[in-house]
């Protein structure tokens, strides 16, 4: 029996409504930008498998790292043990942060990277002695499944089961350029009717909101407002990170850094799960205590796996070489081309670049879920392209060793579509 | 420089209060049961690093199968797509687990089994029309880290800055064998003044409670009190699951079948974070319907990741073969010889043993995280064996690989430490 039908007896995928859904489509292989599903088609992999893959599916590199971690050690408890790759990892990727990031806490995914940051920011003004039970987020932000992570996530589908167990969250618009002083005058009313424990947000580019893109300048005055007002500003970098906006870090376009950071998906090279969650000596400090309460009391039981952390070690080799960073700035360039190409089509609203991330919306309202949305999906793929449009917005985040030849392919699978819808 | 020095610049370890915490240990090798440090030295592992590697270290078999997984497919969107470790995992999961069970949901630990089981609880009723706000728990249950899953905690340490987050849960007593009219009494007493949406509980052994056991009787009461009630019920059997009680599940003790059951640990033996929630036909069925908003929206990027799935597969495989359990009744027995001899030492104050898992409580009070718990630890590091009391509990949970002779320098360091404290 096909991999398709033996799926439908004993699985629940993510995000799926099963009754609705048409089948899903069985991957058998993935090599560098290609999957092959089941039935022997192609689909160049446009989005990089959830933003994860980014030197490419089975990349040569990190799989021989893996594959000589896993014969070395596989797994230890990460409470009074260590082990060369978590040590490894965090000399390269503290080498590569932004400069005032220095701690590193470990756990599985972006929803726990948060859940992470949240208590952090919570726990550091509980242990200076006041309790402040307010967090500031943006209307569209998303940050995970978790209840924690939900409750800071505006934009939410479907909460309507668990929103009465939410934490405290005010918020605000995304800065538009125009808008600076009506943020600045909601701040200060926060502020002064609230006791605020710090603000999350997707710098620059919220990924679940279609990848809408703000103004640096005017995120840079709303840290600027936290760093004044003492609130612990927390980066969710989830998406964002590892080179995709054109700089390591989004937080590197800005000159007021976060004092915490969330890491995944790309983190590890699309190859297995891990989450890190980085902070400033400060807020570290805040914890470091005599006092054994003080200590920060979480815990993943596979935290710092040393494959993940193998991964993530030789991913960020991969990132730094010359190589891929000549690819990134070439996928940024062709995107520009493209991006003028495309401009002036008769379906088309509007397009937007961040670094090699591109959208575009389409002139058409559509539900985020819904039956049009799906069509677009499955003539993408027809096409032999994976893309998985949000809605009305159409976007290309593909795996930086894309091929001119594969991106142009990505690029004319989107102008046919739009020809015929 | 060592490892553990170069450790301390920018690692933030969890469950520690890093001002008073000694040196970690740095561990290079793992190997079956054995851990060796820097600086040469063998420990085995006696609590097979948080009761994940159950097979054993770098087990040959599991290595293998993700070896050649890693070559063919690495990572896939799991909306919308399928692959066949994850189709195979399901059928030989489905296989050993409880009848009722159906539907299997990915995410990738404990905390977060335990979010999408509390989620499918409160959705289920609200997908039915009712909103039911209430979960009950058990006293001193643990269930991770995250918001949702430190709210069903009833052994919750220092969760101060936490706790007016949290969603609305009533505590019972565990079953003792004596207190099953106070504990019915309690639950009728719940239901009449609340809408309950669920009951989580770890069946039979509380891991984090020190490996505390309750009544098989007594909870299967619940259990059908749940039944008749409307309450879900969830089994947490993050850390029993998977042979570690003598049979596959601790569920498989009782006749009535959890609705939800959550699987870690020892899942991906111990090679890969990733959980499972699974699930019965009814619970799936609630939320399998024309309005897509009854659907489940929850994912994370690198749910039903391909490598976890095949290190799961490969490890029940391990668990099913005769050796396997040939070697898990072996240990049943040794534990039960070792019982005997070490309950009549001065300084024991009791002992109990579930399966495979072994715990006696000293007859002297400590502190969960305090010095003379942390002195314990390291006798037992000073003699080769890696055990991590809790308070005063000293617990076995050893992978099932364990030899006689290895186990016998467990039972002994165990005796030496007893005679000098």
């Amino acid at each position: 029996m096909a991999l398709k039908e033996r799926d439908k007896k004993h699985l629940w995928h993510p995000l799926t409504q099963h009754k609705t859904h048409p089948d899903t489509i069985a991957i058998v292989k993935a090599e560098g930008c290609v999957l092959t599903d089941e039935d022997g088609n192609n689909y160049i992999d446009a989005i990089a498998s959830w933003y994860t893959c980014m030197y490419g599916h089975c990349n040569p590199h990190i799989i021989k790292c893996v594959t000589e971690q896993m014969q070395q050690l596989d797994q230890i408890v990460f409470s009074g043990f260590t082990h060369r790759p978590a040590v490894e990892l965090s000399e390269a990727l503290i080498d590569i942060l932004p400069n005032n990031q220095n701690k590193l806490f470990f756990s599985d995914n972006g929803s726990t990277a948060v859940e992470v940051g949240i208590k952090m920011a919570l726990q550091y003004h509980f242990n200076k002695g006041e309790k402040h039970n307010t967090l500031i987020a943006f209307e569209d932000g998303f940050h995970g499944d978790t209840f924690g992570a939900m409750s800071v996530s505006g934009l939410s589908v479907y909460n309507g089961p668990f929103e009465d167990f939410f934490l405290k969250v005010v918020r605000i618009p995304t800065p538009n350029g125009k808008n600076h002083d009506l943020i600045i005058k909601q701040l200060s009313d926060i502020v002064n009717t609230n006791k605020v424990a710090g603000f999350i947000y997707e710098p620059l580019v919220q990924g679940a909101a279609a990848m809408q893109m703000h103004d640096t300048h005017g995120l840079n005055m709303i840290l600027n407002f936290c760093k004044h007002n003492n609130i612990i500003t927390i980066a969710d970098e989830v998406m964002t990170g590892f080179g995709k906006t054109g700089k390591h870090f989004a937080s590197d376009y800005l000159a007021t850094k976060p004092d915490i950071m969330c890491l995944s998906k790309a983190l590890t090279a699309g190859l297995l799960p891990m989450a890190i969650t980085s902070c400033s000596q400060d807020v570290f400090d805040a914890f470091y205590n005599d006092d054994l309460s003080k200590g920060f009391f979480h815990g993943h039981t596979y935290s710092a796996n040393p494959l993940a952390c193998r991964a993530a070690l030789a991913g960020i080799e991969l990132l730094k070489s010359e190589d891929m960073q000549a690819n990134i700035s070439r996928i940024i360039a062709s995107h520009q081309d493209f991006g003028q190409r495309i401009e002036t089509h008769p379906k088309v609203a509007s397009i937007r670049q961040k670094g090699i991330i591109f959208a575009l919306d389409l002139d058409i309202k559509m539900e985020r879920y819904g039956n049009l949305r799906d069509k677009l999906f499955h003539s993408f793929m027809e096409r032999g392209v994976f893309l998985r449009p949000l809605g009305q917005t159409i976007y290309i985040l593909a795996p930086y060793v894309i091929s001119e030849k594969q991106l142009n392919k990505v690029y004319i699978a989107i102008e046919k579509v739009l020809d015929r819808i």
